[in-house]
């Protein structure tokens, strides 16, 4: 079957690009407004692009008639954002923070979510998430009316001692963290699972 | 643990953000260089990122002293690639592919692929991918010495008939294309698994 990318309606697109590219890792964004309201989302148009600096990419969107998310316009007023990696045990805490709250509403408080501090950025750091990266927007690309691309730098990252197997070496404990990733249609995610290994040539 | 990235060796840094920003969705990318000659590799710093256009991203790096691989010349003379996804019948294709071949030497050929060609860019398409999206840079932001993002937008694609369930509507089989993902360390590779469902509030 061939998709004109160009001739399908923008919700069918959408819907073969998120049905095929998949699973997706999941970036649950903490970010603050100019005024110090804190917000937190999750994306999973998001991965890693480099390390060399580290740097990692973020699609955002934007809702028809309503204008940015708060993830997306408080990147644009701050350029700080803070990435977790989400365990299964959270994946409900981060569902309730899809809630498309009204601007200036902390989603953080409404799942009832417990934060620390971050050391390099104002966001701050979700507890219970095992893994968290603090970033700094390096770049911010409109892509299209309705969306852009956020590149960031990540300064640095915290990782739960209980997964960390060797920090020297930067040994991680990956199926421990029991992280879920995106799948498709309405709300499918996965588990870590059907693991293979495969010797490089 | 804390890890300031500033502090820590590159392949250090590499090491703790590839173990724990899975599952990564992999994007086998077919390329051709100026003079035709056609390339594939697979990458796993890869993403959608919105769909109005529709964009991906990809992260590539270069090698120290190598200067960049073939993926990354020939999308900076060309501007076209054709991302595959890679199900698990492939994978051992897919990992041929992989083989640090000196510039010119076809990989395709190497791993005894056989393509099609592709409707708007010149790199081919793999037989046997069920699902091929043709690309065309728009961008390409350097984010370091060793590494540049690619965002670029996504012309077409080709889904295998066998997993269209409604064309019309875009509903994939997603699980019986049984995409493969990246995972940790030294190639440890996920098929789908582990699926549950969130209703969004």
């Amino acid at each position: 079957m061939f998709f004109d990318m160009q001739q399908l309606a923008a919700d069918i697109r959408y819907k073969v690009l998120t049905a095929t590219v998949t699973p997706r890792p999941i970036a649950w964004v903490t970010t603050c407004s100019s005024d110090g309201i804190a917000n937190a989302a999750p994306f999973s148009f998001f991965n890693v692009l480099g390390h060399e600096p580290p740097t990692v990419a973020l699609g955002l969107l934007r809702h028809p008639g309503k204008g940015s998310k708060d993830t997306a316009q408080n990147i644009l007023e701050t350029g700080e954002f803070v990435i977790h990696l989400v365990p299964h045990e959270m994946a409900a805490s981060m569902n309730e923070t899809c809630v498309d709250a009204p601007r200036g509403v902390d989603e953080l408080v409404l799942a009832g979510l417990k934060t620390l501090p971050s050391r390099n950025v104002a966001p701050p750091r979700i507890v219970g998430c095992p893994v968290a990266f603090e970033c700094r927007s390096i770049l911010n690309q409109e892509t299209g009316p309705r969306q852009f691309a956020v590149i960031g730098e990540v300064l640095c990252g915290h990782v739960d001692d209980a997964f960390v197997i060797d920090a020297d070496k930067g040994y991680i404990d990956t199926l421990g963290l029991d992280l879920i990733a995106r799948m498709h249609g309405s709300g499918w995610y996965s588990r870590p699972g059907g693991l293979f290994q495969l010797v490089r040539p």
